[in-house]
């Protein structure tokens, strides 16, 4: 069961909502649960059971893939608001592929079970095509990391996502160690560290143990 | 128009068909249209309009991301009776991202305009569902890309290759030419030669002006 704002959350959310049937909309009421994950506590991975479509109450979740020596690459993060499709893969037919979801931050999120979500897709068309539809959109998150990875030099991707760190939480200093910004670009320690030196060396930034100065914007932009 | 064979295929191919009312199965049949493209022509583009759906009679046509630079990374290929929806780009709106479509071979294809399909998303429920249902395939089929980008060394992904195509086509010999496969694989000529002539000093292959001939493929299976 879930209290009232997270069922205001949950109409609001879900926006096949004035679709339901009657019976529909008690189903979904009933069966929907709140969940609290620990920072850093995997919420889905390939091999486990599938959890269901997760609407994100507060806090970070990360979807990733990880190779076989395990490197992650981020493939999108959703925040609150957000709806958590991926977690619910099996019940969507043409996915045939596994990522792994965590909780990068503490959070909250309102579950449907993956059996709730079955059955409300083999009664309303209107629920399977909401699904599909957030599916295909996180097909264009993830088309955007690919191209990211693919085609931009590395001095420009570790600029752009400094800079866009920054405005985002609208401080020059950026308290994320060289892993965790290694893990944001699907790359490696060594590399952030190297081309932060670099960038150091440059005045672009100065680096100290707490995490990373951006000392002249313009000139960072100007790798862009 | 399109003529009794096409118009069957159609009907077979759009697996919402059944759902249609007789004006909308009308409407399709009517504004259905055969095209003919040349190997080596373009059948969508990023900038230009977008033609719509597209259903192959025969041939294959490919699609792919190229970056500034001019690199290709092929993302799937489509066959008889595959359905092409990421050039009726413009009609889905979750896709923000654009790819390219190329005839592969000679192909023949029966489309559907972008406006027909707008006009059938707005009526009926069902097209809209199957269209994102079929672009979620193609987000399967470009995650295992993303994977074997990543994760997997080259000499695997390249004898992963060569194997497939051999048995795909049930001969040893592959009629490629090292810029082919290199642009199959999102890699660079060079790298492709350069493991080919390793693969051929350790008698996995044999190389000659037309092809590659599959000498050992125990050992070149060695490396999967």
């Amino acid at each position: 069961m879930i209290n009232q704002k997270e069922l205001h959350l949950l109409h609001k959310g879900l926006l096949f909502w004035d679709k339901l049937t009657q019976p529909e909309k008690e189903l979904l009421n009933l069966s929907a649960n709140s969940v609290h994950f620990n920072k850093g506590q995997s919420i889905h991975c390939g091999e486990t059971e599938c959890i269901g479509l997760l609407i994100v109450e507060n806090g970070s979740i990360r979807t990733y893939i990880t190779s076989e020596e395990g490197r992650e690459v981020t493939l999108f993060r959703l925040q609150a608001g957000d709806i958590c499709i991926l977690s619910a893969s099996c019940v969507l037919e043409t996915i045939d592929f596994d990522v792994s979801v965590d909780a990068e931050t503490d959070c909250d999120c309102i579950q449907i079970s993956a059996l709730t979500l079955s059955r409300l897709f083999s009664e309303n068309v209107y629920v399977e095509l909401f699904s599909y539809k957030l599916a295909t959109e996180r097909f264009s998150d993830v088309m955007w990391v690919m191209q990211q990875l693919l085609f931009t030099r590395f001095d420009k991707r570790l600029a752009a996502f400094l800079l866009d760190e920054s405005s985002k939480l609208n401080t020059p200093d950026i308290r994320l160690t060289h892993e965790e910004i290694a893990r944001y670009l699907g790359s490696a320690r060594e590399v952030v560290s190297r081309m932060l030196k670099y960038f150091s060396k440059e005045g672009y930034v100065t680096l100290s143990r707490g995490g990373i100065h951006i000392a002249d914007k313009d000139s960072l932009r100007g790798l862009l």
